[in-house]
Protein backbone atom coordinates (compact mmCIF):
# COMPACT_ATOMS: atom_id res chain seq x y z
CA UNK A 1 0.00 0.00 0.00
CA UNK A 2 1.37 3.41 -1.03
CA UNK A 3 -0.57 6.55 -0.97
CA UNK A 4 0.56 9.39 -3.40
CA UNK A 5 -0.51 12.74 -3.86
CA UNK A 6 -2.19 14.54 -6.89
CA UNK A 7 -2.61 18.30 -6.90
CA UNK A 8 -4.39 20.60 -9.22
CA UNK A 9 -3.94 24.66 -9.01
CA UNK A 10 -6.89 26.38 -9.98
CA UNK A 11 -4.98 29.71 -11.58
CA UNK A 12 -1.79 30.18 -13.09
CA UNK A 13 0.22 31.73 -10.35
CA UNK A 14 -0.10 28.33 -7.86
CA UNK A 15 0.40 26.43 -11.43
CA UNK A 16 3.72 28.25 -11.98
CA UNK A 17 5.26 27.70 -8.25
CA UNK A 18 4.20 23.87 -8.43
CA UNK A 19 6.54 23.93 -11.72
CA UNK A 20 9.10 25.69 -10.03
CA UNK A 21 8.64 24.00 -6.64
CA UNK A 22 8.76 20.74 -8.91
CA UNK A 23 12.04 21.66 -10.29
CA UNK A 24 13.37 22.93 -7.23
CA UNK A 25 12.78 19.21 -5.90
CA UNK A 26 14.49 17.61 -8.90
CA UNK A 27 17.49 19.68 -8.55
CA UNK A 28 17.80 18.82 -4.76
CA UNK A 29 17.14 15.53 -5.67
CA UNK A 30 20.09 15.74 -8.24
CA UNK A 31 22.59 17.15 -5.51
CA UNK A 32 22.45 14.38 -3.54
CA UNK A 33 22.17 11.37 -6.25
CA UNK A 34 24.45 11.39 -9.04
CA UNK A 35 22.13 11.20 -12.43
CA UNK A 36 25.10 12.53 -14.25
CA UNK A 37 24.21 14.91 -17.53
CA UNK A 38 20.42 14.51 -16.48
CA UNK A 39 20.72 17.45 -13.86
CA UNK A 40 20.67 19.67 -16.05
CA UNK A 41 16.89 19.15 -17.28
CA UNK A 42 15.64 20.56 -14.28
CA UNK A 43 18.30 23.51 -14.49
CA UNK A 44 17.55 24.71 -18.36
CA UNK A 45 13.71 24.45 -17.41
CA UNK A 46 14.42 26.49 -14.40
CA UNK A 47 16.34 28.99 -17.16
CA UNK A 48 13.88 29.08 -19.40
CA UNK A 49 10.67 29.50 -17.39
CA UNK A 50 12.53 32.50 -15.21
CA UNK A 51 13.42 34.04 -18.67
CA UNK A 52 10.26 34.21 -19.88
CA UNK A 53 8.76 35.09 -17.06
CA UNK A 54 9.84 37.55 -13.69
CA UNK A 55 8.12 35.51 -11.18
CA UNK A 56 9.83 38.20 -8.53
CA UNK A 57 6.59 40.54 -8.36
CA UNK A 58 4.06 37.88 -8.20
CA UNK A 59 6.53 36.55 -4.99
CA UNK A 60 6.57 39.31 -3.36
CA UNK A 61 3.13 40.31 -3.43
CA UNK A 62 2.05 37.39 -1.96
CA UNK A 63 4.73 37.47 0.84
CA UNK A 64 2.97 41.11 2.09
CA UNK A 65 -0.02 39.33 1.72
CA UNK A 66 0.86 36.66 4.04
CA UNK A 67 2.49 39.00 6.13
CA UNK A 68 -0.18 41.25 6.68
CA UNK A 69 -2.87 38.24 7.22
CA UNK A 70 -0.29 36.80 9.90
CA UNK A 71 -0.20 40.15 11.64
CA UNK A 72 -3.60 40.43 11.95
CA UNK A 73 -3.77 36.97 13.77
CA UNK A 74 -1.34 37.89 16.02
CA UNK A 75 -4.06 40.46 17.39
CA UNK A 76 -6.62 37.29 18.30
CA UNK A 77 -6.58 35.38 21.40
CA UNK A 78 -5.51 31.97 21.37
CA UNK A 79 -3.29 31.39 18.81
CA UNK A 80 0.17 30.34 19.14
CA UNK A 81 2.02 33.70 18.62
CA UNK A 82 5.10 32.03 18.70
CA UNK A 83 4.40 29.73 15.52
CA UNK A 84 3.09 32.75 13.87
CA UNK A 85 6.03 35.24 14.55
CA UNK A 86 8.29 32.31 13.60
CA UNK A 87 6.75 32.38 10.05
CA UNK A 88 6.37 36.21 9.68
CA UNK A 89 10.37 35.70 10.08
CA UNK A 90 10.67 33.38 7.36
CA UNK A 91 8.35 35.39 5.06
CA UNK A 92 10.39 38.91 5.95
CA UNK A 93 13.99 37.41 5.09
CA UNK A 94 12.59 35.75 2.50
CA UNK A 95 11.92 39.09 0.89
CA UNK A 96 15.54 41.29 0.70
CA UNK A 97 17.19 38.03 -1.68
CA UNK A 98 14.19 39.39 -4.12
CA UNK A 99 14.75 42.90 -3.70
CA UNK A 100 17.66 42.45 -5.36
CA UNK A 101 18.08 44.53 -8.63
CA UNK A 102 19.68 41.29 -10.88
CA UNK A 103 17.40 39.18 -12.68
CA UNK A 104 16.82 36.05 -11.30
CA UNK A 105 19.85 33.42 -13.14
CA UNK A 106 21.43 36.29 -14.92
CA UNK A 107 24.96 34.81 -13.69
CA UNK A 108 24.24 31.35 -15.10
CA UNK A 109 23.34 32.75 -18.33
CA UNK A 110 26.57 34.38 -18.84
CA UNK A 111 28.26 31.01 -18.03
CA UNK A 112 30.25 29.95 -21.28
CA UNK A 113 29.80 26.02 -20.15
CA UNK A 114 26.21 26.23 -19.37
CA UNK A 115 25.27 27.85 -22.39
CA UNK A 116 27.02 26.11 -24.68
CA UNK A 117 25.12 22.75 -22.69
CA UNK A 118 21.53 24.55 -22.68
CA UNK A 119 21.61 25.54 -26.83
CA UNK A 120 22.55 21.76 -27.28
CA UNK A 121 20.06 20.27 -24.78
CA UNK A 122 16.66 20.61 -26.57
CA UNK A 123 17.76 18.16 -29.24
CA UNK A 124 17.34 14.63 -29.73
CA UNK A 125 19.94 12.71 -28.50
CA UNK A 126 22.30 15.80 -28.40
CA UNK A 127 24.44 15.19 -25.53
CA UNK A 128 27.02 12.93 -27.32
CA UNK A 129 30.85 13.31 -26.38
CA UNK A 130 31.46 14.86 -30.23
CA UNK A 131 27.99 17.10 -29.75
CA UNK A 132 29.58 18.16 -26.41
CA UNK A 133 33.25 17.16 -25.65
CA UNK A 134 33.09 19.73 -22.85
CA UNK A 135 30.10 18.14 -21.07
CA UNK A 136 32.14 14.64 -21.11
CA UNK A 137 34.89 16.32 -19.78
CA UNK A 138 32.47 17.62 -17.06
CA UNK A 139 31.45 14.46 -16.51
CA UNK A 140 34.75 13.05 -15.73
CA UNK A 141 35.06 15.21 -13.08
CA UNK A 142 34.78 13.79 -9.44
CA UNK A 143 31.22 13.75 -8.40
CA UNK A 144 32.07 15.83 -5.43
CA UNK A 145 33.85 18.36 -7.74
CA UNK A 146 30.42 18.24 -9.91
CA UNK A 147 28.26 18.28 -6.85
CA UNK A 148 30.03 21.82 -5.93
CA UNK A 149 29.35 23.25 -8.96
CA UNK A 150 25.83 21.77 -9.54
CA UNK A 151 24.97 24.00 -5.78
CA UNK A 152 26.71 26.77 -6.74
CA UNK A 153 24.09 26.83 -10.09
CA UNK A 154 21.22 26.12 -7.94
CA UNK A 155 21.79 28.74 -5.26
CA UNK A 156 21.28 31.44 -7.97
CA UNK A 157 17.72 30.45 -8.02
CA UNK A 158 17.44 30.23 -4.41
CA UNK A 159 16.17 33.72 -3.85
CA UNK A 160 12.64 32.55 -6.08
CA UNK A 161 12.58 28.74 -4.62
CA UNK A 162 13.07 29.64 -1.04
CA UNK A 163 10.05 31.79 -0.61
CA UNK A 164 7.78 30.14 -3.36
CA UNK A 165 8.25 26.71 -1.39
CA UNK A 166 7.22 28.54 1.67
CA UNK A 167 3.93 30.20 -0.05
CA UNK A 168 3.06 27.04 -1.00
CA UNK A 169 3.55 25.12 2.44
CA UNK A 170 1.38 28.04 3.59
CA UNK A 171 -1.32 26.81 1.33
CA UNK A 172 -1.06 23.24 1.57
CA UNK A 173 -1.74 24.28 5.58
CA UNK A 174 -5.02 25.93 4.25
CA UNK A 175 -6.83 22.08 4.05
CA UNK A 176 -6.66 18.80 5.93
CA UNK A 177 -7.25 15.88 4.23
CA UNK A 178 -10.86 14.03 4.55
CA UNK A 179 -12.47 11.51 3.70
CA UNK A 180 -14.15 11.16 0.36
CA UNK A 181 -15.93 8.64 -2.32
CA UNK A 182 -15.65 8.84 -5.84
CA UNK A 183 -19.07 7.23 -7.08
CA UNK A 184 -18.29 5.80 -10.73
CA UNK A 185 -15.61 7.26 -10.60
CA UNK A 186 -16.61 10.69 -10.59
CA UNK A 187 -16.51 13.63 -7.72
CA UNK A 188 -17.44 17.30 -7.98
CA UNK A 189 -17.35 19.68 -5.28
CA UNK A 190 -17.86 23.80 -4.75
CA UNK A 191 -16.67 26.31 -2.23
CA UNK A 192 -17.93 30.05 -1.41
CA UNK A 193 -14.45 30.72 -0.87
CA UNK A 194 -12.16 31.18 -3.85
CA UNK A 195 -9.70 27.91 -3.70
CA UNK A 196 -6.12 27.80 -5.14
CA UNK A 197 -5.57 24.03 -5.02
CA UNK A 198 -6.88 20.49 -4.95
CA UNK A 199 -4.85 17.72 -3.10
CA UNK A 200 -6.24 14.18 -3.59
CA UNK A 201 -4.43 11.15 -1.36
CA UNK A 202 -5.05 7.76 -3.20
CA UNK A 203 -3.57 4.54 -2.23
CA UNK A 204 -2.02 2.73 -5.72
CA UNK A 205 -3.64 -0.37 -4.93
CA UNK A 206 -6.70 0.94 -6.61
CA UNK A 207 -5.17 1.19 -9.40
CA UNK A 208 -5.87 4.79 -10.03
CA UNK A 209 -4.99 8.35 -10.88
CA UNK A 210 -7.13 11.58 -10.60
CA UNK A 211 -8.03 13.93 -13.77
CA UNK A 212 -8.83 17.41 -11.94
CA UNK A 213 -9.97 20.50 -13.25
CA UNK A 214 -11.53 23.56 -12.04
CA UNK A 215 -11.79 27.09 -11.32
CA UNK A 216 -11.94 29.27 -8.09
CA UNK A 217 -15.14 27.83 -6.71
CA UNK A 218 -15.82 24.77 -8.19
CA UNK A 219 -14.13 21.72 -9.00
CA UNK A 220 -14.42 18.19 -10.55
CA UNK A 221 -12.24 15.11 -10.60
CA UNK A 222 -12.14 11.77 -12.87
CA UNK A 223 -10.39 8.71 -12.08
CA UNK A 224 -9.04 6.89 -14.87
CA UNK A 225 -7.99 3.13 -14.72
CA UNK A 226 -4.15 3.69 -15.62
CA UNK A 227 -3.96 -0.45 -17.33
CA UNK A 228 -6.79 0.10 -18.69
CA UNK A 229 -6.05 4.09 -19.82
CA UNK A 230 -9.93 4.99 -19.52
CA UNK A 231 -12.21 6.71 -17.13
CA UNK A 232 -13.50 3.61 -13.99
CA UNK A 233 -16.87 2.81 -13.17
CA UNK A 234 -15.02 1.81 -9.42
CA UNK A 235 -16.56 3.62 -6.61
CA UNK A 236 -13.13 5.14 -5.85
CA UNK A 237 -11.91 5.89 -1.72
CA UNK A 238 -9.68 8.89 -1.87
CA UNK A 239 -8.76 11.84 0.60
CA UNK A 240 -9.53 15.44 -0.39
CA UNK A 241 -8.22 18.28 0.92
CA UNK A 242 -9.20 22.19 -0.75
CA UNK A 243 -6.93 24.55 -0.06
CA UNK A 244 -7.52 28.35 -0.45
CA UNK B 1 43.78 9.59 -13.56
CA UNK B 2 41.44 9.05 -15.55
CA UNK B 3 41.52 8.42 -19.24
CA UNK B 4 38.39 9.81 -21.08
CA UNK B 5 37.81 9.02 -24.59
CA UNK B 6 36.44 11.52 -26.96
CA UNK B 7 35.13 10.58 -30.43
CA UNK B 8 34.15 12.33 -34.18
CA UNK B 9 32.50 11.04 -37.22
CA UNK B 10 33.78 12.58 -39.92
CA UNK B 11 30.11 11.69 -41.76
CA UNK B 12 26.75 12.12 -41.49
CA UNK B 13 25.94 7.94 -40.96
CA UNK B 14 28.42 7.72 -38.81
CA UNK B 15 26.98 10.75 -36.99
CA UNK B 16 24.09 9.03 -36.47
CA UNK B 17 25.26 5.82 -35.65
CA UNK B 18 26.84 7.07 -33.10
CA UNK B 19 23.95 9.18 -31.63
CA UNK B 20 21.65 6.12 -31.66
CA UNK B 21 24.75 4.11 -29.74
CA UNK B 22 25.02 7.25 -27.13
CA UNK B 23 21.12 6.89 -26.55
CA UNK B 24 21.28 2.78 -26.62
CA UNK B 25 24.15 3.29 -23.37
CA UNK B 26 21.74 5.65 -21.95
CA UNK B 27 18.70 3.14 -21.69
CA UNK B 28 20.45 0.57 -20.77
CA UNK B 29 21.97 2.82 -18.08
CA UNK B 30 18.54 3.09 -16.73
CA UNK B 31 17.65 -0.28 -17.29
CA UNK B 32 20.14 -1.13 -14.20
CA UNK B 33 19.58 2.25 -12.32
CA UNK B 34 16.11 3.73 -11.44
CA UNK B 35 15.85 7.55 -12.63
CA UNK B 36 12.76 8.00 -12.36
CA UNK B 37 10.67 9.99 -15.07
CA UNK B 38 14.51 10.98 -16.32
CA UNK B 39 14.58 7.35 -18.29
CA UNK B 40 11.86 8.85 -20.76
CA UNK B 41 14.56 11.49 -22.49
CA UNK B 42 16.26 9.03 -23.92
CA UNK B 43 13.36 6.92 -25.31
CA UNK B 44 11.45 9.72 -26.63
CA UNK B 45 14.89 10.73 -28.09
CA UNK B 46 14.93 7.29 -30.17
CA UNK B 47 11.34 8.17 -30.72
CA UNK B 48 12.29 11.24 -32.58
CA UNK B 49 15.36 10.24 -34.01
CA UNK B 50 13.69 7.15 -36.25
CA UNK B 51 10.48 9.00 -36.67
CA UNK B 52 12.46 11.49 -38.55
CA UNK B 53 14.81 8.91 -40.31
CA UNK B 54 14.36 5.49 -41.36
CA UNK B 55 17.84 4.37 -40.50
CA UNK B 56 17.73 0.45 -41.77
CA UNK B 57 18.43 0.76 -45.54
CA UNK B 58 21.92 2.12 -44.12
CA UNK B 59 22.26 -0.08 -41.47
CA UNK B 60 20.91 -3.29 -44.04
CA UNK B 61 23.81 -1.83 -46.50
CA UNK B 62 26.54 -1.93 -43.84
CA UNK B 63 25.46 -5.22 -42.68
CA UNK B 64 26.14 -6.65 -45.92
CA UNK B 65 29.13 -4.86 -46.89
CA UNK B 66 30.87 -5.61 -43.74
CA UNK B 67 29.69 -9.51 -45.02
CA UNK B 68 30.78 -9.84 -47.96
CA UNK B 69 34.44 -8.10 -46.99
CA UNK B 70 35.16 -10.19 -44.01
CA UNK B 71 33.76 -13.22 -46.50
CA UNK B 72 36.92 -12.20 -49.01
CA UNK B 73 39.53 -12.18 -45.74
CA UNK B 74 38.73 -16.31 -44.86
CA UNK B 75 39.85 -16.50 -48.17
CA UNK B 76 43.61 -15.21 -46.87
CA UNK B 77 46.09 -17.24 -45.68
CA UNK B 78 46.85 -16.55 -41.88
CA UNK B 79 43.43 -15.31 -40.68
CA UNK B 80 41.64 -16.46 -37.51
CA UNK B 81 38.85 -18.21 -39.45
CA UNK B 82 36.45 -18.88 -36.32
CA UNK B 83 36.83 -15.15 -35.58
CA UNK B 84 35.88 -14.12 -38.40
CA UNK B 85 32.79 -16.51 -39.01
CA UNK B 86 31.95 -15.77 -35.67
CA UNK B 87 31.47 -12.19 -36.96
CA UNK B 88 29.80 -13.13 -40.25
CA UNK B 89 27.44 -14.91 -37.98
CA UNK B 90 26.52 -11.85 -35.81
CA UNK B 91 26.27 -9.58 -38.48
CA UNK B 92 23.89 -12.19 -40.63
CA UNK B 93 21.93 -12.77 -37.53
CA UNK B 94 21.17 -9.11 -36.96
CA UNK B 95 19.46 -8.65 -40.65
CA UNK B 96 16.19 -10.60 -40.09
CA UNK B 97 15.09 -7.96 -37.31
CA UNK B 98 15.51 -5.27 -39.64
CA UNK B 99 13.59 -6.75 -42.99
CA UNK B 100 10.51 -6.87 -40.80
CA UNK B 101 7.84 -4.66 -42.80
CA UNK B 102 6.89 -2.57 -39.86
CA UNK B 103 9.00 0.46 -39.24
CA UNK B 104 10.81 0.81 -36.29
CA UNK B 105 9.04 1.99 -33.04
CA UNK B 106 6.02 2.03 -34.45
CA UNK B 107 4.07 -0.14 -31.70
CA UNK B 108 5.67 2.48 -28.93
CA UNK B 109 3.70 5.27 -30.77
CA UNK B 110 0.92 3.86 -30.94
CA UNK B 111 0.95 3.56 -26.83
CA UNK B 112 -1.31 5.86 -25.54
CA UNK B 113 0.38 6.07 -21.81
CA UNK B 114 3.69 7.03 -24.19
CA UNK B 115 2.63 9.34 -26.58
CA UNK B 116 0.68 11.41 -23.29
CA UNK B 117 3.73 12.01 -22.09
CA UNK B 118 6.19 12.45 -24.92
CA UNK B 119 3.84 15.35 -26.13
CA UNK B 120 4.51 17.00 -22.71
CA UNK B 121 8.55 15.99 -22.30
CA UNK B 122 9.71 18.74 -24.20
CA UNK B 123 8.30 21.77 -22.01
CA UNK B 124 10.05 23.21 -19.60
CA UNK B 125 9.06 21.39 -16.13
CA UNK B 126 6.22 19.55 -17.53
CA UNK B 127 6.47 16.40 -15.43
CA UNK B 128 4.62 17.79 -12.82
CA UNK B 129 2.02 15.12 -11.18
CA UNK B 130 -0.90 17.86 -12.11
CA UNK B 131 0.63 17.89 -16.43
CA UNK B 132 1.40 13.93 -16.26
CA UNK B 133 -1.02 12.22 -12.93
CA UNK B 134 -0.48 9.12 -15.19
CA UNK B 135 3.37 9.99 -15.08
CA UNK B 136 2.73 10.54 -11.15
CA UNK B 137 0.92 6.99 -10.70
CA UNK B 138 3.38 4.99 -13.24
CA UNK B 139 6.71 5.99 -10.94
CA UNK B 140 4.38 5.49 -8.08
CA UNK B 141 4.96 1.59 -9.20
CA UNK B 142 7.87 -0.12 -7.60
CA UNK B 143 11.18 -0.47 -9.47
CA UNK B 144 10.57 -4.01 -10.59
CA UNK B 145 7.58 -3.67 -12.52
CA UNK B 146 8.80 -0.20 -14.17
CA UNK B 147 12.31 -2.20 -15.16
CA UNK B 148 9.95 -4.63 -17.02
CA UNK B 149 8.11 -2.03 -18.76
CA UNK B 150 11.34 -0.15 -19.86
CA UNK B 151 12.81 -3.72 -20.98
CA UNK B 152 9.68 -4.03 -22.99
CA UNK B 153 9.91 -0.58 -24.72
CA UNK B 154 13.40 -0.59 -25.08
CA UNK B 155 13.17 -4.31 -26.93
CA UNK B 156 11.40 -2.48 -29.80
CA UNK B 157 14.48 -0.59 -30.69
CA UNK B 158 17.06 -3.42 -30.38
CA UNK B 159 16.41 -4.65 -34.46
CA UNK B 160 18.34 -1.17 -34.91
CA UNK B 161 20.23 -0.60 -32.04
CA UNK B 162 21.90 -4.38 -32.14
CA UNK B 163 23.13 -3.87 -35.49
CA UNK B 164 24.53 -0.58 -34.67
CA UNK B 165 27.09 -1.62 -31.75
CA UNK B 166 28.56 -4.10 -33.63
CA UNK B 167 28.98 -2.26 -36.89
CA UNK B 168 30.80 0.69 -34.40
CA UNK B 169 32.48 -2.17 -33.10
CA UNK B 170 34.27 -3.17 -36.37
CA UNK B 171 34.74 0.31 -37.27
CA UNK B 172 36.64 0.99 -33.91
CA UNK B 173 38.88 -2.25 -34.50
CA UNK B 174 40.19 -0.86 -37.68
CA UNK B 175 42.76 1.48 -35.71
CA UNK B 176 44.53 1.12 -32.47
CA UNK B 177 45.42 4.00 -30.57
CA UNK B 178 48.88 5.20 -30.89
CA UNK B 179 50.62 8.27 -29.17
CA UNK B 180 50.41 11.75 -30.01
CA UNK B 181 51.45 15.36 -29.68
CA UNK B 182 49.83 18.60 -30.26
CA UNK B 183 52.02 21.14 -29.84
CA UNK B 184 50.67 24.57 -28.45
CA UNK B 185 47.07 22.58 -28.24
CA UNK B 186 47.15 21.82 -32.04
CA UNK B 187 47.50 18.37 -34.02
CA UNK B 188 46.76 18.27 -37.53
CA UNK B 189 46.64 14.73 -40.04
CA UNK B 190 45.56 13.72 -43.28
CA UNK B 191 45.25 9.90 -44.57
CA UNK B 192 45.06 8.45 -47.80
CA UNK B 193 42.30 6.09 -47.16
CA UNK B 194 39.00 7.81 -46.52
CA UNK B 195 38.53 8.39 -42.84
CA UNK B 196 34.96 7.31 -40.58
CA UNK B 197 35.80 8.03 -36.75
CA UNK B 198 38.66 10.05 -35.15
CA UNK B 199 39.10 8.77 -31.57
CA UNK B 200 41.23 10.72 -28.67
CA UNK B 201 42.67 9.35 -25.25
CA UNK B 202 43.50 11.74 -22.69
CA UNK B 203 44.44 12.01 -19.80
CA UNK B 204 41.92 14.53 -17.38
CA UNK B 205 44.83 15.64 -15.50
CA UNK B 206 45.57 17.67 -18.27
CA UNK B 207 42.10 19.72 -18.03
CA UNK B 208 41.81 19.71 -21.88
CA UNK B 209 39.21 18.47 -24.12
CA UNK B 210 39.76 17.91 -27.77
CA UNK B 211 37.15 19.46 -30.64
CA UNK B 212 37.77 17.65 -33.43
CA UNK B 213 36.74 18.73 -37.30
CA UNK B 214 37.41 16.98 -40.21
CA UNK B 215 36.42 15.34 -43.60
CA UNK B 216 37.51 12.15 -45.12
CA UNK B 217 41.09 12.63 -45.39
CA UNK B 218 42.03 15.45 -43.25
CA UNK B 219 40.97 16.42 -39.83
CA UNK B 220 42.48 18.82 -37.04
CA UNK B 221 42.13 18.71 -33.23
CA UNK B 222 42.19 21.61 -30.89
CA UNK B 223 42.37 21.01 -27.32
CA UNK B 224 40.46 23.64 -25.12
CA UNK B 225 41.37 24.53 -21.36
CA UNK B 226 38.38 23.65 -19.46
CA UNK B 227 38.71 25.65 -16.53
CA UNK B 228 39.63 28.74 -18.70
CA UNK B 229 37.40 28.08 -21.46
CA UNK B 230 39.81 28.61 -24.42
CA UNK B 231 42.23 26.89 -26.48
CA UNK B 232 45.56 25.79 -24.88
CA UNK B 233 49.09 27.04 -25.83
CA UNK B 234 50.43 23.71 -23.72
CA UNK B 235 52.27 20.96 -25.52
CA UNK B 236 49.48 18.19 -24.84
CA UNK B 237 50.13 14.30 -25.36
CA UNK B 238 47.08 12.03 -26.22
CA UNK B 239 46.64 8.60 -27.80
CA UNK B 240 45.04 8.97 -30.97
CA UNK B 241 43.32 6.24 -33.44
CA UNK B 242 42.34 7.08 -36.72
CA UNK B 243 39.60 4.86 -37.77
CA UNK B 244 38.39 3.80 -41.81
Amino acid sequence: MTDLIYEQPLNEKIRSYLRLEYLSTQLQNNLTQDHQHRCFYPLFSLCELTDRCDYRSDVLKDLDRNIALLSKWLELPHVDKAQINDIINRLTQAKAPLQMPDRIGIHLKKDKFISALRQRFGMPGACCNFDLPQLHFWLGKPWKERQLDLQCWIDQYQPLLTPISLLLELIRNTADFTPADAKAGFYQGDSAQALSLIRVKIDTSQGCYPTISGHRNRYAIHFVDFEQQRHTDKTIQFLLATCT
